[in-house]
């Protein structure tokens, strides 16, 4: 499936709802807990979320458009997230992600991108030439491999009370695939 | 952490609204294609949902209660949505599945169970002796699994499209861990 980009909004708009849906008032037990050392909670996932929106998506989108390959986008700092969640509490955090991304969305929206548009390229200071197409179409991969890992963190912590159940469980076997 | 019961409860309550809040209108290429031959997309997800509560969750804790070890659970059938979802827009499901999960809980809150009954026991067909708080636990848990599966469905159309930050999604590296 080729990247779309009326599709690609379509998901990135739901994720905050959904997430608000699911995860506010939860009981904390299942939010603030980690799968163990340099592990991420639901609380610090969230976090994420909002540092990306703040520092990823759209910054990176803008950089695309104005300097092309001519100049690396700043590295995207992995912990983040230590800063935008200190002091907040989870209903604080699905406030600030769902005004986030509706910015950035109206931000980008406002642009009325073309194909040609989408094929321009940036330079990622790592994976090298990418093109703004490959940048949305990972903004959209990135919310559901964190919607994932959530219900994977999730699932950890009944990782016991399932007793035998847990051969059939296919979450409690994922290693989790990246760091964090 | 041990299972407790109403944090479970607080999970299973939130799971139709969150999946509500997520795929409802989605564009089709999200939720009707899968990831290969014989696997499941998240339409066939929430048929399999469906048919959990209809077949499993509630119906092998009454069977718990009222006959214990003494007879096996009905073996689950994990193609029955197939019946479940013939002719159905996922819309439909989506609110067969919020009406099944509601009616699944009163009668799981009407139980009004108490440690001593959570402690008994019942028979697996494959697995042997379980006990009514792990069927309970699972049933959570067993959400996550299909939370987990459905952002991994959904993210793989998108696999070619992300160029190479492919190498950064975990969800991208899942290779589902369990059949199907």
């Amino acid at each position: 499936m080729d990247h779309n980009l009326p599709h690609t909004i379509s998901l990135l708009t739901r994720i905050p709802a959904a997430l608000n849906a699911f995860l506010r008032d939860l009981p904390e037990t299942w939010t603030s807990r980690n799968e163990g050392e340099n592990t991420w909670s639901v609380f610090d996932i969230v976090g994420h979320l909002i540092h990306g929106e703040r520092t990823d998506w759209m910054p990176r989108a803008r950089m695309i458009l104005q300097f092309g390959e001519t100049k690396a986008f700043e590295p995207f700092d992995r912990w983040g997230q230590e800063r935008e969640v200190q002091g907040k509490s989870l209903a604080q955090l699905l406030d600030e992600f769902a005004r986030l991304r509706s910015e950035s969305l109206s931000e980008l929206r406002a642009l009325n991108l073309r194909k040609e548009d989408l094929d321009r390229r940036g330079r990622h200071p790592a994976l090298g030439v990418v093109t703004l197409s490959q940048l949305l179409a990972t903004w959209a991969a990135h919310d559901l491999t964190h919607l994932h890992q959530i219900s994977r963190v999730m699932a950890h912590q009944y990782r016991e009370a399932v007793g035998p159940w847990s051969a059939y469980l296919g979450v409690l076997q994922c290693a989790g695939h990246s760091s964090p």
